[in-house]
């Protein structure tokens, strides 16, 4: 049977990629295999992309050039590695997918939510998750986090808190719009808090 | 006044780039600005593109992925360097644009002419050339010349004789699809032979 594909979606610091070891162990435990990924990235050749996205300055890429730049990673990210491994039967949990591109660069950046829709219909025909945790954090916290982590190459980490919140709304109005695909997960609580209501989420989106 | 923009298309070995610097300054004589470039690349952030794409074995990327990297190129190369020039009232000469990608990786590696229009119209809307010359040769003559230049960076040589033959109609069709854009040059001839028939399609449609 082919394995399940779940995303994980927020703004910074939200502790996505907490989570997602947190959810793997989880369902480990549960006999599945699981694997875990990120975008942009996730492929040898999507790493390299990624590498020219994350890097330099803010205004390095057009919104539209970085939106296609984004796309092209998750074209090798599908096609090389989430792919065949839901084929194969394992369970893929990505930090980050599509949604993130509607609300970085859609929201945050200004490129028409149309002008992505036609191309992702166009690269990704109907692929999309079984299931999107979108994790829920004041603005102001998660930046407080997200420098405290101290992650150094996030250029989107440069952009200010106005965008950031921004962001945040866009994220809940994708959860609104795909309310069969996607639950909020409130972020806010302790790292145990959440992976337990991330847990009870995806036990009962697929009856575990 | 606006510049008007010109590509040159066509297989290997077809000689654009020669032909190219011959029309510059055959135009520049005639007390025009000109600036010529390529694709893929022509811009900073798009000859990094670039490179991610030339290097490398055949396989490297998928069809898709590649036809998303020329596209965030191209998206480069126009908002950085065509439209600002043309803007400027400089004549903009390119090695290849869009009609590559419907050639290489629509006809050549397999991505759906509708995919690419898709992609096309969400990036570029309806900007176009104002005239293309597609340079028409023999292959094998085409082949023979390219390799004798020793290009080693062009991984699109190693595709091999059929793939070149395939590209070769594609350039035909496209040319007699637009048949108001383009104009087709026989290649076959000598470089002035080659050069004056372009400046006679040049001359005719911008009466110069």
């Amino acid at each position: 049977m082919a394995g399940r594909f779940i995303t994980l979606e927020g703004g910074e610091g939200t502790g996505k990629s907490t989570q997602i070891k947190r959810l793997k162990a989880a369902l480990e435990t549960k006999g599945l295999t699981v694997l875990a990924t990120r975008e942009p990235g996730g492929s040898p050749g999507a790493e390299q992309i990624r590498s020219l996205m994350v890097e330099g300055e803010p205004g390095r890429w057009d919104a539209i050039t970085e939106t296609l730049l984004v796309y092209a990673a998750r074209a090798d990210h599908v096609a090389r590695t989430i792919g065949p491994a839901l084929l194969a039967g394992t369970w893929v949990i990505s930090d980050r997918f599509s949604d993130s591109t509607f609300a970085y660069q859609g929201v945050g950046r200004g490129v028409p939510r149309e002008t992505i829709r036609r191309i992702d219909s166009a690269v990704l025909d109907d692929f999309a998750p079984d299931l999107t945790l979108v994790l829920d954090l004041d603005v102001q916290l998660g930046l407080k986090r997200a420098m405290a982590r101290g992650a150094s190459e996030n250029r989107f980490e440069k952009f200010g808190l106005e965008f950031h919140e921004k962001l945040r709304q866009a994220f809940l109005d994708i959860a609104r719009r795909y309310p069969d695909r996607c639950r909020v997960i409130d972020a806010g609580g302790s790292e145990d808090e959440v992976s337990e209501a991330i847990l009870a989420a995806v036990s009962r989106r697929f009856d575990l």
